[in-house]
This record gives structure tokens, C-alpha cells and sequence, in this order.
């Protein structure tokens, strides 16, 4: 790499400016404060684990997207950690091992080796909430609630809430006779909602009839409430699983409409984000006309073992920058007051007043020739009195 | 590894548990607070970069202690950043590109291969802030002021403050004919202080003894301000840039002793912290009677250049969780207002209301049947009017 372009960034990797960090700092701030109002504590996970602690293992999406490194120290593989939940289910599993329900949340960065869709960055700032040990709907209400009010805390307004459960494709398959490798064509299929190579699959497969119908219908039933009463006809029949988890559906939105009557609910029954490591209601946040989900999570149960100690879990995350470009947060303004050259040494004690009082002063250096643009007020000195004037 | 120990952390990376990560979080708001209140403003550069735009190849130091990976997307080799200060001098030379004194302070995660001393972490928070396009003694001062004033703004009193310049040892061995090798050797005797050694150097080297003296003296040139006078003395024939350097010791603890006069200075004329990319006066923070410094700088003039445009620099930076340790940073109460379980769907709107006026509300799951440690208010319903009352 030459002089020249040594200031390159990689692919899909950013830095955030001042205008912008501004932005970001405010929203992060506001974010943790809005999660701690819901009593949900703030952890700080290391950027770094060993790879088994990551849970790499656990699903093929998070192997993928992990930056892995050799630890010259204990010799073992480690990896740059590409979630955050994974990371403070292990907090909550080992490190703290409370009892009952114990509210977490955290942001900090997360790195992966390629960006998870077009548009996404390789080091996004990840934010969210986590909640263990309640395997109640409750537990699900509270936490897409605090996800909803935390889009409302960053001033976004209207999104829709999309609402799935991979309990109900898992019980179909689990009863269809489908191998491993079957099960993941048809999973890729269903999230492409793929209606030709989902019936070319089924019939390759040799599904009954009643079921291939089933497994068809599930890329069809998408949409507002109306969904859940389509698919109780269609799926009638379908292993008790698969029944039980659309009466969940049902009795979450409801809750959910009756506190927030303006709410938009979106049900998708294939809805099958991050099927490796979620077990049950998965949901996601998002802002009309802009196709990318905000926010998302679910359920996740089981992760906890793997730390010695099943806890039932869920939670939420989102990427800080992401949001912050729907954010609508107003931020205190940045104005200054100026102190000339001349009387930085004098006004050292009165600069030091004003900014115990909250004021910004900059305080010119010899090189400042040229006032700093964000300031609209001049430190001036009369008869031994000090005094602020618009510029 | 087995289940069992799947939890475990690498050596020296460490996480942060939700009473510790409350005094650390809002550590790091006060401190970009305070920094914003002198005009510098917040930039978030990224964990990863090309390793040369991480200046790697700059120092030893910086090299030696950074993760180095693969770009699976342009097969060029990337690191995890070992430090903050050379993204924030990309920042200023190529992503700003202002003309004129630019300030900019930061806050985030860094990652060394191993830890810098015994006591320190593999996984810091680096919390800085950096002065660019000021070469004067006043862009100086008003960095070690704001470095003194960040650690009363985190509650910490007492700091000794250590003044160095690297000029000094920069010019004698310049004028001394030693090797690049020998240099290096002299170099990491004199920063152990290990006079033995040093003899033993400069006789191998076959040094003027007029020269070697002068040498020999730098690893004893320490203490209070006497120490510029006796250097004086010693290193009368040296080269001008050594009595220059002096010379900028003795101004810059002048004004700084005059802002503030209880404020005790050390001077040490062998330090020479981050030899490898400072090269100017160098600076660090000392709790009395704590043997690491708790935050370190210095003038760093030369590294814009390799990415298009070479500024004068200089800034400082700490540990955001050492520095925790010493704060002693009064933190908002985090007592809460416990919701009973039944009340939580009635409850909903009067629970938002509290939240929205700043109060923590925890509202109990189906699984909790204890309060939260944290509540030591109830929200009670009586006919059908709220209260909240003490537990």
C-alpha cells in the first residue's frame, strides 16, 4: 500500500465523524438510559473470546461472520466476537448466576468477515436487551415492548412489528421425515419465499400430500391478524407443537394491540431469522418503505446450558448507526464561547468557572488565527471584569 | 473444552458486571462530557483497520501488540486496532482535512497480543483526546491541562504529573555515532535504569566521554524542578535541541504550576515513553503510591504525513477501567419501583408515566415471586387510583 491511499478503510467498515458521533454518543446515551428505566443492567463483555465461548458451534451463521485469531498466550483459537447475546447469556449463566429473572443490556462493537446484507456494515455497533429466566409470554411482552419503546426513545415513529415462531416450522419438519441437508434446502427456500423450488423439494422428497401442503402454505402466511385464523384451517391436523405456537402469536399481538392500539402487526409463519440459535417467538422491528429490519430477536432458550446452567431467555438487538439514521432525537446544541489567544493565560480560572457551569469555551491557541465555527459568543476582559458577548 | 469450562475468559481479557459497568459507564460520559466542554469533539473510528493505516510499521511497540487478520473480501491483511491515536490522526489528516487547530477526543475497546505490564488488561478501554495542526508550547499546556482536568472531572485527586521530552535522548544519540542497534540497546537501559548496563554500553561503543557522561546522566536526571538546573549544567555542550527541550520543560511546568500551584511535578529526562512515534514532550499522570501511570501522552509530530498531510499533534490517553478504580464519582441511585405481577397489563400507561418522569420501574415477570433487591418502592392500585409507596 502506497502513501497515497494508506487512509483506505476496508470494505464495509466505518469510522463516524463529529457531526455524526454527536448523533450516535446522544442516541447510544439515551438508549442504555431508556433500558435501565425497564430495570434491564448494563454488562460490558470483552470484544474477544475463546471461539468456544462465543458459541461458534452453535449455528453456521455465527462461525461465518466471526474473525478468528490465535492466542499467543494459551495457544487456543479465539475470535472477535460477531453478537453480543451470546456473550452476556454466558454473563448471566456463569458470571452471575442469579436467580429467577435477571435483566441485561450492553452496545458495543461487534465485527464480521462479510456484511450480512448489502447494505450492512462489517463492524456495526450492536445494541440490545436481553432477559433470563422467564419462559412465560410475559417475558416475550416485555421484551418486544422495551424494543418498541426503545425505537420510541430514539424518535422513530411507526414501524411495524413483525411477528414469527420458529416453533412452527420446527414441529412440521421434525414430523415430515425430511433428512438434515433436506431440512436446510427447503429452510433457504422458505426465507427466499421460493414457491417453485419449494415444490420441487417437497415432491423430491416424497412428503405426504397433507404435509407438502402444510410446508407450501407456510411461504403463503404472511400478513396482518387475519393469518393466524388461515393458518389454524391449513395447519389443522399439524403436530400439537405447531398449534400451540400460533395461539402464542395470538395471545402476544394481543397484549401488545391493546397497549399500543396504532401498532402495526405483520405475522409471518416463515419467518425463521436466526433458526439456529432461536427456540421460539422471533420478531423484528421495521420502518415502512425501508426494507431492512431495524431491530430484531426472539427466544432463545437453550443457550445457557453450554455455561453449565439452562436459563430460558430473550432478547433484542439492534445497530446503533442503523438506527440512528431514522433517529429524530433533537441534541443539545454545540455553541462556544471563544477565548483569544491574548487572554488564555488570564482567563484561566474564569474559563474554568464557565465550564464547570456546562458553557463549551475554546480557548484560541497561538495557530487559531480563525474563530472555531460553533462559536457564538467572545470571553471578553473590561476593567478587570470578565464578560461573555455575542459574536 | 469441555462444557464444564466453556465460560473461561483468555488471560487479561476481562468483562465488566452490571455494578462495576454503571461506575465505568458513567465514567466514560463524564470524561467525553469534560472533554467537549474544552471543544474537542467525538469521533468513533473503527476496531478494524488495514494494518497500515494502523501505523504498525511506525513503532515496535504498536506492531507487536496488534491482532493481525485476513480481509476475506480484498485479501489484504487487517488489524485489530492496539491503539486509538494513529486512526485519530488519519481522521484529522485525510477524513477531516480542516485547516487550522482541530480537536477530537474518542472512547473504545482496543485489543493486545499481550498485556503492556503485569496489572494491565489485554482488552482496554482507551478513552483520549488529541490536539492536531497546534506546534506551539500552548497546544502543550492545554493538553496536559485538560489530562489533569479529566482526572479531577473523574473525581481523582492528587495526581502527580511526570514531564518528559524525548528530544533530549533524541539529539545526544543523533550527535553520539551509535548504531540503530545500539540505540535501541541504550534505550531499554535507560528506561529500566539500569546504570550498570549503560556503563557497559557506552564503553562497548567506544563513546567521547564527554558524550557518555552526558548519557549516563539522563538515567539520573530525575526529580522536582531542580532537575532542569542540574541538566543544565550537565549537559552544558550538548546539542542546542537538548538546552531547547529544557527550555520547553521549564516553560510549560511554569504556566501549568501557576494554574495550578499545588499541582506536583516530576521531572524525568530519560523518559521515553512511546519513543518510537512521539517526538516531543511526553507526559503521564501518577496516583501517588499506584506505580503504573494512570494516563499518558506526549507530542506526536509526524504522523499525519503518511496519510497525505503532515500536522503537528500531540494528546493523551488512559484506561477508561484503571482510571475507574481511582474515581471516586458519585452515581445516580438506581432504587426502583417494584410493579406486582397482576398489576402489569392494568398498570401499563401509569408504568410508562413513571418511566417517562426518570423512574426506574421494574414490573414483575409470572416467574418472580421476589422483589427485585433493587426496589424499595411498590406501585399500589387503590380505588382505581395509583400510588407509589415505600416497601
Amino acid at each position: 500500500m502506497t502513501v497515497a491511499n494508506r487512509w483506505r478503510l476496508p470494505d464495509g467498515i466505518d469510522e463516524v465523524l463529529p457531526e455524526q458521533a454527536r448523533h450516535v454518543e446522544h442516541l447510544r446515551r439515551s438508549l442504555l438510559d431508556y433500558f435501565a428505566l425497564w430495570g434491564y443492567e448494563q454488562v460490558i463483555p470483552p470484544l474477544m473470546e475463546f471461539s468456544d465461548s462465543l458459541l461458534l458451534d452453535l449455528g453456521h451463521d455465527v462461525d461465518v461472520y466471526a474473525f478468528k485469531l490465535i492466542d499467543q498466550i494459551s495457544g487456543k483459537t479465539m475470535a472477535i466476537r460477531p453478537d453480543i447475546t451470546p456473550q452476556v447469556a454466558r454473563i448471566d449463566a456463569h458470571s452471575l448466576k442469579r436467580e429467577g429473572a435477571v435483566r441485561l443490556c450492553y452496545a458495543g462493537s461487534v465485527l464480521h468477515t462479510r456484511a450480512k446484507s448489502v447494505l450492512a456494515s462489517r463492524s456495526p455497533i450492536q445494541v440490545g436487551a436481553e432477559l433470563f429466566g422467564c419462559d412465560g409470554l410475559d417475558g416475550d411482552i416485555e421484551v418486544i415492548s422495551l424494543m418498541l419503546g426503545m425505537l420510541h426513545a430514539a424518535g422513530i415513529e411507526n414501524c411495524h412489528l413483525d411477528l414469527g415462531h420458529v416453533g412452527i416450522y420446527r414441529a412440521l419438519v421434525a414430523d415430515s421425515g425430511l433428512t438434515q441437508d433436506q431440512q436446510a434446502e427447503l429452510f433457504d427456500a422458505l426465507q427466499r419465499k421460493a414457491s417453485a423450488e419449494i415444490d420441487i423439494l417437497l415432491q423430491a422428497a416424497a412428503i405426504k400430500p397433507a404435509m407438502a401442503n402444510q410446508l407450501r402454505a407456510l411461504g403463503r402466511l404472511n400478513g396482518d391478524v387475519t393469518v393466524l385464523a388461515e393458518a389454524r384451517k391449513v395447519l389443522a391436523g399439524a403436530p400439537a407443537a405447531t398449534l400451540a405456537a400460533i395461539d402464542q402469536l395470538q395471545a402476544v399481538a394481543d397484549v401488545l394491540q391493546e397497549r399500543m392500539p396504532s401498532l402495526v402487526v405483520h405475522f409471518d409463519l416463515s419467518e425463521l431469522r436466526g433458526y439456529d440459535y432461536h427456540t421460539g417467538l422471533v420478531f423484528a422491528a421495521l420502518v415502512p418503505g425501508h426494507g431492512q429490519a431495524l431491530t430484531n430477536g426472539g427466544r432463545y432458550n437453550d443457550i445457557g446450558a453450554v455455561f453449565g446452567r439452562s436459563r430460558a431467555a430473550t432478547g433484542f438487538s439492534a445497530d446503533l448507526r442503523a438506527v440512528a439514521q431514522f433517529s429524530q432525537l433533537a441534541i443539545a446544541s454545540d455553541a462556544a464561547i471563544f477565548v483569544p489567544f491574548e487572554l488564555a493565560q488570564p482567563a484561566w480560572h474564569e474559563v474554568q468557572r464557565l465550564r464547570a457551569e456546562g458553557e463549551i469555551v475554546v480557548v484560541a491557541l497561538s495557530v487559531e488565527d480563525v474563530v472555531d465555527s460553533r462559536c457564538d459568543r467572545i470571553l471578553t476582559c473590561t476593567d478587570e471584569c470578565w464578560s461573555v458577548v455575542s459574536l
